[in-house]
């Protein structure tokens, strides 16, 4: 802590200049890694601002942060694992440098374009788990694949569903992504074919970091959400429609999502969302008391408007805002059995789809299984095909009128190998 | 590599006076990491010769060894990712120290005994993968939990289905594991109830610890599996099977496993199974060729044998060797979508049971979904009760007519917290 004043926000007219409305403003402030063109050996924390980043560690060092050594490190692993009050103190501390008029000159030393940073994965991956909470994705996906049965399996408002993925696959936004080859079999064959996925799609989630850990044995309730999560994150769950469908049952997806999972450069801190916490839908189904959110103190909702699109062309705008299960029920469902938390968890919310046809989160959905391929500019487009690029991105509503950006995630589809 | 001549192979009369056919004699030489009791900060590679360890790194230091950087690491991960020319150099490095004459005197000052020891997790886990390979076991499960549908799914002979586990959860033998919470169904009930699991299970796996990397976009052939598959290790796969019957439609295990997996203390490199090596059960459906191992050099199975057994009573002695789908295909299959591999990461066998009966490795199908209990000298066993101590070992034939041994994976119930 320093023993300046307290930082004087002042939007469209702040120190470095930032245009009034940018959504990476100082509500903001979410963290990345990444290597300047100059020095492309030294990944480094840096920090958002408008279209520039702040090297936070050499900022912290010059400001003398007692928290210098959290920031001067080559991913944010450290400082996640550093906890919530860590967390505070030090986003505190950043918008005061960045705000405050007295540190101008001593900030825009460590400001840089963002347009010559290269942007890393800006976090060790542990364990990630995808979840399913969506209810009109859920009940679409249902209707599309078991046309015969019940929708919604009899557990589905029960509990949040969830299974583990791939930790290893996990990359950031801009990566390209090599269409999966695999197994499947069509309809009426009767044994299944190799080759390159047909049916390749997306899926448009939120992420979740978690940055303290807990201990095996230990249950984490739902009180302790903001004890253990760091930040946000988009996360585009590829996924091979036919390789899934061919495998899933008993044990449920593995290659169908294994191959990649895009996540954005960008950690938006929990702390950003404040202002766009929700009460989420009216849930029609008693739950069990450790996922009981009446009482919590802060709404377990958000409200994140997201937009999909291919190559440039919007194809969906989902609202995380009617999810019917909450990041924070799925952390105390998680850990329920007492499973252990580490630094660098990550869950996803499931495809974000709202009840309109154009709020679904997938292909899978938005052309219902591929039966009503979407028209964009340069064609139809029944699932994904090679060259094409899609794009997640969104925002939330921050403090005081402004909107919180979430970094976008990018991912060209190239062909098989 | 040293100048010195081939090392003398005095099984029963080395310079450490190993007891004839010691099934951790020259032959076998698996790598641990622990501590002694009188550094306990000092976590360190040992092999284990007998009844004894060898500090690695301090022998690798005192023989000049090339690659004693690899062997004073703190866990395994550095030497894991050497690759195999360097995994074949170690050990018969260490084969040389511990058998030839000339080098008594050196080699004795950095063995201990092994019960001085405290051994640790021996690598970090990347991601955790588990199959479901033995036919019996799989046949056994679909008959109990799908008693009106096909035993198999129309998958599973054309592919090893398998599904990610919860890799922070993993734990070295001899680590306590509580018994779960969570949400389970009991029949005829309507809504779930909440409590401790009761019906707790073991599975008896056989797990293989992946070394050498791939890149994200290409797959492992067959013939790729020397090339990266480190080392061998026993795992028993904790399962709490009224969780995981209500939760496991339509996306898999979840928390009926992530709350604990145990593995040996020891990874037995994969050069000491060689004598074990076995051609797998005759396949009846023809595979597709990724997954084709007719003409491969090495034969895919290998005859470990694993007894299985509570409070030192056994109640199973499972056969590795009737594993229908072998270690390689589930590496090929886990790679042919383009996932990579890291070191560190761990797929595990799926329960490892055979035709007869007292060959079953789990309790669910010992005891016939609990229908028939076990009778062991302290009472009937449907599943596991508080206290009761599990522990899987085994063995597998070595050249000239010695035992490889496995380290044991042990693991006592705890109460529910």
């Amino acid at each position: 802590m320093t023993a300046n004043p307290p930082p004087q926000l002042r939007v469209g007219g702040t120190p470095t200049d930032l245009p009034e409305g940018d959504p990476f403003g100082p509500h903001n402030l979410p963290y990345g890694v990444g290597t300047a063109r100059q020095e492309p050996d030294r990944p480094h924390i840096v920090v958002r601002y408008g279209d520039s980043v702040l090297d936070a560690g050499a900022a912290a060092d010059a400001f003398g942060s007692p928290h210098a050594a959290l920031l001067k490190q080559p991913r944010l692993n450290s400082l996640m694992a550093a906890g919530r009050p860590v967390w505070t103190e030090v986003r505190a501390q950043l918008r005061e440098w960045l705000t405050a008029s007295q540190h101008r000159d001593t900030v825009r030393q460590f400001l840089r374009p963002l347009s010559g940073m290269t942007m890393r994965l800006p976090f060790d991956v542990a364990d990630y788990v995808d979840f399913y909470a969506s209810e009109h994705h859920a009940t679409n996906v249902g209707r599309i694949f078991r046309p015969d049965g019940a929708a919604l399996t009899p557990n589905w408002k029960h509990l949040p569903i969830g299974y583990h993925g791939r930790a290893g696959t996990v990359v950031v936004s801009g990566t390209p992504v090599v269409r999966p080859k695999g197994q499947r079999r069509p309809p009426h064959e009767e044994a299944p074919l190799f080759g390159p996925s047909r049916r390749l799609d997306i899926e448009a989630e939120v992420g979740f970091v978690v940055g303290a850990p807990s201990e095996q044995g230990t249950a984490v309730p739902l009180s302790g959400f903001r004890d253990h999560v760091f930040g946000v994150t988009l996360l585009n769950d590829w996924s091979a429609r036919d390789i899934q469908a061919w495998e899933y049952v008993p044990l449920g997806p593995f290659l169908g999502k294994s191959f990649a999972t895009s996540v954005s450069a960008w950690i938006t801190p929990l702390d950003a969302l404040d202002a766009a916490r929700t009460a989420p839908p009216a849930r029609d189904v008693p739950v069990l008391e450790y996922l009981d959110d009446a009482e919590e103190a802060e709404p377990g909702g958000i409200d994140l408007r997201i937009t999909v699109s291919i190559n440039g062309h919007t194809v969906a705008e989902p609202p995380f805002s009617a999810m019917y299960w909450t990041a924070a029920q799925q952390l105390a469902h998680m850990t329920v059995n007492g499973a252990s938390l580490r630094t660098g968890d990550l869950y996803a919310s499931g495809t974000v789809s709202g009840p309109e046809p154009a709020q679904r989160g997938c292909l899978l959905e938005l052309t219902w299984g591929g039966k009503e391929p979407l028209q964009l500019p340069d064609g139809s487009r029944a699932f994904l095909e090679d060259g094409d690029e899609v794009t997640l991105s969104a925002w939330a509503p921050g403090p005081d009128g402004s909107r919180i950006g979430m970094g976008e995630v990018r991912g060209r589809v190239e062909p098989p190998r």
